[in-house]
């Protein structure tokens, strides 16, 4: 189903099986900082296929979006690029566990879900909302380079929307919103010495001692919100201390890694870290963070969403974070739905289970064609 | 002082001024595997101006030993090389509160002990006991490496005497015996998982909070032998973990360094620390372990060199582990006695005062010429 243009775009089928148009996408190898190719073919099916939207072009993101005038716009986005590939392109099919699936870089997180936006961009020519798409590059790397960050900073009107939904992959379950996340640098510093003469020095490491056993004692925080439960994690993901087998280290870091419910501003985060390493010596830095995004499910294009993927869909809290916090900072409540299992995110054995895909599809069709 | 004979080896002159011999010796680079020319030019030395000695060379250690039938053999060790040069050579002379100094690599470990030694065994051919001077090299590598070990293997018998003086620095004071080392690695395992769902997994680094907690809290030993206060050291001197800054890590690492008295023997080392960690589930390796050496200045040879120094000159347990113990191993006891602050080893600023070359030498000299 992918030929190539006479400008070498391959050709992508908006109207051929899920589970084909999936594996046309995957074979599309679009790393990080190489999107362009696949932004092309989804670009050129759109404009061949969907002449009720507006296709615009942005760098390597292709946004597309209906204007009738509406009274709510639904905004659905997801990304164009993977991880580096693991030896795990072109896409296979096998049959596991009495199950279908499609294999390969990206097939997870989140060509699936590209493949069922890109689909139902096509075929949605008269839903009840205004609709605008979004296929963007650079998520899987940092924030900064990220092009929702671009579009937020330059054209902020493009993601403007009531509701807001990321096709990350949830195993066609609704995640709402997500938690934040902070990374913190924990320094002790000591006094170094000989290690056959330690009375004269001050061992940074052992100065470590009461953080690791604060954090292990630590009983982390259920926050229940729209009936989500959030489970704050706050672990040290990385240590390191040391100058020689016989020297007394007079410096040694944890990093610490708290992910945080998404009533906690980043602020209160990071208060709450201090506070439960409060009376040690130590030096705290924030290195990194992201508040989190509220799940937002009593807005009513959400209850909307939900009643049209029907009761048998699990809504649950989105523990990791994704770009949802975007669109909560921008004050759009936003939730994650797409195929594929997140644990699968990634790794080399990265697949989709067919019936994810068509779970997927089924269900967004029936919030898009009410 | 110094030139080169037509074999290119420099000519060291044993009676000039102390404080110039050493500068000599200093200057004649002799970094761990480069002391052939250094030990060219002691051997020539001692042949040159020792006819009452036998000179020996095993590779670049040069021995050098009287055969008067006397009652008694002390031995009076050295080593050659130095660690790295770091811009500190040649050697520099200089004033500083009000002492004069001796600036450059290996001048306080331990060439001002090896001049001494080279000054005492050219002069000393009366001495009231036989003496075997060994000049060697490889001490500041790996043990496996160092010319005692060879000479301990392979020509045992160069190494017998009723008593060992290592000319290791001590400010010219009596440092008896040694105490012991061990290098142990603790690993904790737990299973990763992502940041965001620490629950499904089990933090390595938090478990060894305890094992941190208890090397923290531990009350080191000081064990009192011959009147010497040998005081325990037990330390984590190194600690690592961590995989990416979104992982809950499955493996941590601590390493330990104990420093044990030397009436502790590796196997009871092994055991102390082994039960200060119990109940704990860890993986504990050791990866390094030497004994250490008992004082023995009990024995007459012992007693008869503190008489010939007398009561001004301070005699301590030595903490750090050094070549006596390869004595002791051997059932000689041994003292570390040398000019030279032991703390200033391997620095960059290592330097001697004059002073502790000057007390060496006529502490060593009234034990030698009684």
């Amino acid at each position: 189903m992918r030929s190539m243009s006479s400008q070498e775009t391959p050709v992508l089928d908006p109207r051929a099986d899920i589970v084909d148009l999936t594996a046309a996408i995957v074979d599309i190898a679009s790393v990080s900082g190489q999107e362009r190719v696949l932004a092309d073919a989804v670009e050129l099916a759109l404009r061949t296929h969907a002449p009720h939207l507006e296709v615009l072009r942005d760098g390597d993101t292709v946004i597309a979006r209906t204007h009738r005038g509406l009274s709510r716009r639904v905004l659905l986005a997801g990304h164009l690029d993977t991880v580096p590939i693991a030896d795990n392109l072109p896409s296979t099919r096998r049959h596991r566990d009495g199950r279908e699936e499609l294999v390969g870089r990206g097939s997870c997180d989140m060509k699936g879900g590209v493949a069922v936006f890109l689909a139902l961009a096509v075929e949605a020519d008269a839903a009840p909302v205004d609709l605008t798409w979004i296929f963007y590059d650079h998520e899987e790397v940092a924030a900064a380079d990220n092009a929702l960050t671009r579009l937020a900073a330059e054209r902020p009107e493009l993601l403007e929307a009531d509701f807001a939904i990321l096709g990350e992959p949830t195993s066609a379950a609704v995640e709402g919103g997500c938690k934040g996340t902070m990374k913190l640098e924990v320094t002790a510093r000591g006094v170094a010495a000989h290690s056959a003469r330690d009375w004269v020095g001050d061992n940074a490491i052992h100065r470590l001692a009461p953080v690791l056993e604060r954090l292990a004692a630590h009983e982390s925080r259920r926050a229940v919100i729209d009936g989500l439960e959030y489970r704050e994690c706050l672990n040290a993901v990385g240590i390191s201390g040391g100058i020689a087998g016989n020297v007394i280290p007079d410096r040694a870091t944890a990093l610490l890694n708290y992910r945080f419910a998404p009533d906690t501003t980043v602020v209160q985060a990071e208060a709450f870290v201090r506070e439960l390493l409060a009376g040690l010596d130590l030096e705290i830095t924030v290195t990194d963070a992201a508040g989190g995004a509220l799940p937002g499910l009593d807005s009513e294009a959400a209850q909307e969403f939900l009643a049209a993927l029907g009761e048998d869909v699990p809504v649950a809290a989105k523990q990791g974070w994704t770009d949802v916090a975007r669109f909560s900072a921008l004050g759009t409540p936003a939730v994650n739905f797409g195929p594929g299992d997140p644990l699968l995110a990634h790794t080399d054995d990265e697949h989709v289970p067919v019936a994810d895909l068509e779970l997927a599809l089924r269900g967004l069709r029936r919030f898009l064609t009410r």
